[in-house]
């Protein structure tokens, strides 16, 4: 560190970030410009590579655990210093962007970087992590759960579902799948989480604000709702004795979007597919399959809005003398952020001169599960347009730096707070000025 | 024949039709107890084989054409007879029932067999035949358009539609696609079209007839409609924002049975198939592809029909910012039976004391296609419960034997008009008696 140089003025290396953002982009570059690494693929491995040689080029820890997660480690001198998480996932859905959880996990490579090489005294361990199979092309925030302590040994059985596929990219990548589970921390080890990542929608764009501090995650529930009618001669079959699947999912289908506009503002309901047995022009639908999922902030409110989706299916079911199935699938809950967490990205921005919008995250991220044995906080950079998961994803340049440096920051406050309030209000003379 | 036994006397041999069902029932059984035998399959094909056989064992003359069109044809002794059709289909929708098409061609074989064996000297050929993928495994109705020369020389491009595993299914079944235009028979040659069905509805069963007399067959139109959003993350795209085609379609699913049932009381409208795209739990459906079947007894009134429901899938996608395209994929013309052919099965239930029920089919059958270059008549016999298309299709036995027993006779009607009346008013003796 530049010995003129004090911690509120530290800042990551725009240019080394930016190098390796656009060295990122050659791993799984798709043809129309997006990124496919979906995890555990050839591209998702080839990035774990350039990962790991990032880590040890800059002379990091390099960690790794039995659940593939990834890590470059800025070791705190003290003996029994708990460690500080920070970062996301390098895997992207299929056809995805370049900037979904690559940013937070590349900001969080650059900031335990320029820490190390300010040689910045913390009392914390600051562990840059890149999460294994957050996108679940094979169970979704694989990683991160597993280091929550949220995957049973049972987990990558074949007793739900086939998980042969996964074992066998597990082996290939050198993991043990039986293992898996041995990836969970002691939370006692653990000082917390910090991640940035892109918002996914539009509120950060409107409020022309660069940095949404998140107060929460949205809980989820995937449900699988089968109706069950009868197949028949689509011709020949009497008109009032049909028992048509899909006639009745389709009046939940538009009546439940109904129902959550009316009476939950903030909920979220997607049919996301439909399938329809046996299928044909002229055969009445036997069965219609919907993958279903429900989103609240709000967990109590969750649950009464899966109540009140069930009870409709149940309903639209009968006046059609269908029986419907719902079979639920995942529920992840809703998770509030940590204060300790959200006044540590808050300080920064202050210091930054940097304006912030409290938010919540409509989208699911490792800090859910993680906030169950750790601190949690995250803040978004703006997406422009609000588009993801697709390769039209785009940040500007200046929100990514700024992410970054909100996370420096944000590092600082939350491992040296008292420290931090003290330059605040002093911070043009300070002792941990080199 | 028995010296004893005069043309209205003679019957089909019960225990031999019951024995050709039985063997029949082998090929493409299905777990559930139906039959699986889809077009140009493994199953079609050793359907035809055994068909064939059957024909052979039976000193038939084999007869095949370059649609794959089956038939045994029991010969006139007359140089310049004309042909008289009598058949069905033996292939099935998949996971189907053992008498949609199977009654028709097994009772039609029965037929010809009867009447070689004995010796009934004729003034037409009879020609029992197994028309190709009447289901529409590939194309439906194929070998009955074939032969009816609805079948033009580019039917088997890709210009609308990937015809390329038809073609290959043709291959392997020794046809060549681009002659199936050649089976087409001068309406000159042929004398009529018999057939006899499962009714795949419930009216002869309300009404306590064992044989219907088709007055007409319902016409029919398929359309695939698309309604076009726009894909996004399910939690994070603003829910006013939101282009959700499977909304749109959902509303046009429940919105068009009600249109039909309220204003075209004999009118029929499916939606038997949904895709969506891209599909999956977390991502607003891009694009939803209906497969829609309307029908109407009456032209006129079908395509009134099809006009309003092509305005209320405007007026549904319209209302969620969506597009819709409906793309035309085939129309089956409403077709009237022949007063020939429906006298000759009307004299043949009066000769047997069957009583009947006169009705329109609101399935696509053959003889749709045959009416336009020959005289056309069904029957149906009763169908338990209407079931078809389904492995719990099932006629009593007793019915399956009177339809034989009526298409027998009445194949005689047709040949033989004169005499079968002159027998009507002199039952007891009769020249043609052996």
């Amino acid at each position: 560190m530049h010995p003129s140089k004090t911690l509120p003025e530290l800042r990551i290396n725009d240019e080394r970030l930016v190098a390796d953002f656009k060295e990122l982009q050659f791993i799984g570059g798709t043809e129309n410009g997006g990124s496919s690494r979906v995890a555990l693929s050839p591209e998702d491995l080839a990035a774990r590579d350039w990962f790991a040689n990032r880590i040890e080029d800059a002379g990091l820890e390099l960690r790794d655990d039995d659940a593939g997660n990834l890590s470059g480690v800025y070791l705190s001198q003290q003996p029994h210093a708990r460690t500080l998480l920070v970062g996301s996932h390098l895997d992207s859905v299929p056809n995805g962007g370049h900037y979904d959880g690559v940013i937070g996990v590349l900001s969080a490579l650059e900031c335990v970087r320029t820490l190390r090489e300010a040689q910045v005294d913390l009392p914390l361990h600051v562990e840059a992590i890149n999460f294994t199979d957050d996108e679940g092309n094979y169970q979704p925030m694989f990683g991160c759960r597993a280091l929550s302590g949220l995957i049973s040994p049972a987990a990558l059985s074949d007793l739900e579902m086939d998980n042969g596929p996964f074992r066998a990219a597990m082996l290939r990548a050198g993991m043990m799948p039986s293992r898996a589970h041995y990836a969970r921390r002691r939370p006692q080890d653990l000082a917390g989480y910090l991640e940035v990542h892109i918002e996914q929608g539009v509120r950060l764009e409107r409020a022309g604000k660069p940095i949404g501090v998140v107060q929460g995650i949205v809980g989820r529930t995937n449900y699988e709702f089968t109706f069950i009618g009868e197949a028949g001669h689509s011709g020949t079959t009497d008109m009032y004795k049909r028992r048509d699947a899909m006639r009745g999912a389709a009046l939940f289908i538009v009546r439940a979007h109904d129902l959550v506009r009316e009476k939950y503002g903030d909920g979220v309901f997607n049919c996301g597919a439909v399938e329809v047995y046996p299928g044909g022009f002229n055969v009445i639908p036997r069965e219609a399959r919907l993958a279903i999922e429900v989103r609240h902030i709000n967990e109590m409110l969750l649950n009464e809005m899966e109540t009140a989706i069930i009870s409709l299916a149940r309903e639209c079911a009968t006046s059609f003398r269908l029986e419907v199935m719902p079979r639920l699938l995942t529920h992840y809950t809703a998770a509030a952020m940590h204060p300790q967490a959200t006044t540590a990205f808050r300080a920064a921005c202050e210091l930054l001169g940097v304006k912030t919008l409290d938010l919540y995250s409509y989208s699911g991220h490792s800090a859910q599960f993680l906030s169950t044995i750790t601190p949690c906080g995250m803040v978004f950079i703006p997406s422009v347009g609000g588009v993801s998961h697709n390769h039209n994803e785009f940040s500007r340049w200046e929100d990514v730096v700024t992410g970054a440096n909100v996370l420096l920051q944000a590092i600082l406050h939350y491992a040296l707070p008292e420290e931090s309030e003290a330059l605040k209000n002093a911070p043009s003379s300070h002792q941990n000025s080199l």
